[in-house]
Formats: structure tokens, C-alpha cells, sequence
């Protein structure tokens, strides 16, 4: 493979409502994040194939998850300050929104930091308790408990759990340095079931004297990858900003229409 | 047509999320709120076809228009306790929630007072303008500006206009015994447009001096027809609403999600 004169690699960050695909990997035949992407960037003539363009990904979100900032690296020839805008153009419900220079040797992969945030909808948690039991995962430990089995190492360092109150919802965030797979949503589920009620205190933790039958999942809809620290200063790109702008305050008004209409609802039936 | 011995004549009080239907009246091919009550009334046995069940509605809401108290009458057999549930476990989107008897001559169309609601989003509108045209058009006029041409007779009464704080939005609360087709979507682009300062302000009104080249119509997502007094107690369906409750918290929280997701992307790109 030859490298054309004026390609170079660039780190892109992208948002996308993970409602409306079916997962982030590629994959014949289904709407995933990095198809449409690809083909995004194939058809404004950014990339010729994903193949050549040494693409690397930081995060393979589950099915259903969102993102703020998930970071991908190409190599392309594409002015750099026309890419997101011209990307986006052939885009729906996925934004790129930062395109910056990287080295060649980038790989968003190796990130220092990942921050996950899951909106758990207030029930009838005990507050206290979600706190208390959260910080049990704070630290280094074996998470093998709260993962699907593979043959990554199953240690992980989680750096902080901090919880919001954000409406209807709590706020969970997560940091880390990187995540097992549906590590969070297990989690989550734990905690939220614990703080119910619903599971015994001393059977919730990394390494629970007691573990319970069977460790659920929450759902996916409610998580979104909100950062990714690389190492690399994204600034977020202008033109991009302006037709984003339109986009959600569109799609914020739809959602707070939705919103009202079953609130009227309800209130309609007391 | 023969009566069948426990057939008799019953109210419906119907909401639905109009953005989910291609408008209300039945067409073939299409999935229409009319269209899907009836094949709902039918499967579960509680009518044998549309045209023998004595079919009455009272408002013919426009494509993307939602209602919270639309009200329809027919004949059946079916006993009234479950008629709702059984009929709503055949929908989505559209729920019966009160069914009552009726005199068999009750025509839902001859209502007292009709509510509808219009969601304004909030942008650059003068709050006291927007009451003050508002009330331009409350009472008696002749609205033939304000709706398509029809052979109807264009007076109107609107008896009340009410303006209050909803978040995002301003609900503005219309409140008159008929409205014109598309009247009240008119009325609230001009007020709308008035208010932002767009429209000279004497052309505003029902019988303003100057008449602007053209009244817009505001788009019809916003829209919801909220009751419709027709003279007859309706009482909410206790096993419909348990059935409602869980579907309606679900599609809160899924609205509220997809709000905070938009909230936080726009936070991203400051």
C-alpha cells in the first residue's frame, strides 16, 4: 500500500443515537454505526474502502448504547476542516463532530481513560444504598462475575462511580481505564436491584461472599458513552456545530412533545 | 337490521399519539385511528363490521393531530367492563379508556365544548403580544380566513384562549363548541409569527384591516385534542388504565432518554 501525497491520519469524534442501529461493528446487511460511517465517508470520497484506509476504532458499543464521544482514526486526503460537515451531510441519528490531526501510530484503543454514563429511571431505590453499594466497584478487582466470559484478563481498575440526580433519572457515571463487555450494565443492574430490595446486601460487590443466581443486565437504551480520554485535544468543528444545532433542537422538541403527550396521559386516567 | 337482545348503543373515550397513525378517518390500505379501532372492535368480536355497528365520531383530527379525549359511539354486544382492555390489547398507540352507555340517539358530533391544546415551542415570542393576539380571536367571527374553503358556515365562537408555561413550551389552551378545519393551527401560526415580530400586528385578528399575503399552518405534531364534553360522564376503565400505566412509564422514560441524550450532545458541541 502506497500512501497518497497529501493523506494523513486524522482521529474523528463521533455521537450517534444507538437506538437507531444495530450495534457498531460492521456487519453485511445491517444499520451499524461503522457501516454508515464508512459508507458515509466512502461516498463524499474521503476514504476509497474501508480496507485501505487503516481504520481503528477506541469503543465497540453494544447494541443500543449511544455515545457523546466515541473516537475513531483513518488516514484520508479530505481537507480536514470540510470532513465532519461534508460526513454528516450523508448521515442520519450519527454525527462526526471533531476531526483532528493524529500520528500514525494513533490508536484510540489504548485510551486512558473511558466515561460511561447510565441513566437508571428513579424508582423506588433506596439513595443511600445506591451510593454505598456503587462504591463497592470502586477500585481494582476481578470482574469476571459481571461480564461475559472471554479471555480477556478479567481485573479492571474503575477510577470513580458518581451518581446525579437528573430528573426522572439518576445519573450513574463510570470511569476507567477500559470496561469488560456489558461490564457496566451488569453493574448497574446489581445495584439497582440491590438498592430496591430485591437482592441481598452481602451478595452485591466484585468479590460478594454470597453471589446471587444469576447477575441480570440493565438495558442497553439508557447508556451512552459520554468521553474518551486519548490523549488528544479534540475542538469541535464549526461548521458541523451550525447543522447539529437544527438537528436537536428539532429532535429535543419531538422528544419533549412525546414527553407531554403520556404525562397528559396519565394524568387523564387519575 | 335487527337489534341483537343485549346490543346497545356505547360511548368511547379514545386518546392516541397521532404522529404514529396516517390521520384519523378510515382509508383503505392506510393505518388510520378509525381504521385500526375498527379491525381492534372486530377481532375481539365486538363488532361484526363498520358499517352494521351504528358507527358515530365526533372530531376528524388531522394527520400528525394526537388526542387525549376523542369520542366515538357504536353498537355492540360486548360487555362493557372489558370492552376497553379487550379492544386495546389489538392497539398500539391508540387506547380506549372509558366506555359508557349511551342513549341511541347520541351523536358525539352535536358536542357542548371542544379543548384543544397547541404545544408552542418557545423562541423569540413577546409573551404579552402572544396573549394579546390570542385574545384577538376570542368570540364571535367569521373565521373563513383561518381555514380551508369548505361550504361550512365560517362563524365561530371561540369561548375561551388560555396561554400557560409548559417547560419548552407554551400551552395554549382553545376552548369553543366546533373549530373550522385547520382553524386552530392557523390561529396559532399567525399569533405565533405576530409575536415574534414577523407580521405587522393589525394584520393579526379575524377581521383585521390589512391581511397578510398568506396564513401559514403550524405543524400538526404539536397539537392535541384534549376533551370533548358531549354531555356525558365518561369514568376511567380500571383494567384499561392498569394496562395504559405500564406502556405510558415506558414511554416516558424512553422520551425522557432520548431528551437527555440531545441535551447532552448539545452541551457537547459548546
Amino acid at each position: 500500500m502506497t500512501l497518497a501525497m497529501d493523506e494523513r491520519r486524522v482521529a474523528l469524534k463521533l455521537a450517534y443515537d444507538g437506538t437507531r442501529f444495530f450495534g457498531f461493528q460492521r456487519q453485511p446487511g445491517t444499520v451499524t454505526v461503522e457501516g454508515s460511517l464508512m459508507t458515509a465517508l466512502a461516498k463524499v470520497g474521503a476514504i476509497r474502502s474501508p480496507r485501505e484506509c487503516g481504520y481503528r476504532s477506541s469503543s465497540r458499543t453494544d447494541r443500543g448504547v449511544s455515545a457523546l464521544g466515541n473516537v475513531v482514526s483513518l488516514r484520508t486526503e479530505f481537507p480536514l476542516a470540510s470532513l465532519c460537515s461534508a460526513v454528516n451531510s450523508e448521515l442520519e441519528h450519527l454525527w462526526a463532530y471533531s476531526a483532528v490531526d493524529a500520528p500514525e501510530e494513533f490508536n484510540p484503543r489504548a485510551a486512558r481513560q473511558r466515561w460511561y454514563r447510565y441513566y437508571l429511571a428513579k424508582s423506588r431505590q433506596d439513595r443511600e444504598l445506591l451510593n454505598e453499594l456503587s462504591s463497592r466497584f470502586i477500585g481494582v478487582h476481578d470482574f469476571s462475575g459481571y461480564s461475559r466470559k472471554d479471555k480477556r484478563n478479567p481485573m479492571r481498575k474503575i477510577d470513580s462511580i458518581e451518581i446525579a440526580d437528573a430528573g426522572m433519572f439518576y445519573a450513574v457515571d463510570f470511569r476507567a481505564e477500559s470496561f469488560l463487555w456489558n461490564m457496566v450494565r451488569r453493574i448497574v443492574w446489581m445495584v439497582n436491584e440491590g438498592s430496591c430490595g430485591r437482592i441481598p446486601l452481602d451478595a452485591i460487590g466484585p468479590s460478594a461472599a454470597e453471589k446471587p443466581v444469576r447477575v441480570g443486565l440493565s438495558p442497553p437504551e439508557y447508556l451512552v458513552l459520554m468521553d474518551i480520554d486519548c490523549g488528544i485535544e479534540f475542538e469541535v468543528d464549526k461548521r458541523a456545530r451550525v447543522g447539529m444545532l437544527q438537528t436537536l433542537e428539532r429532535s429535543m422538541r419531538d422528544s419533549g412533545m412525546r414527553l407531554r403527550f403520556s404525562e397528559d396521559l396519565l394524568r387523564s386516567l387519575e
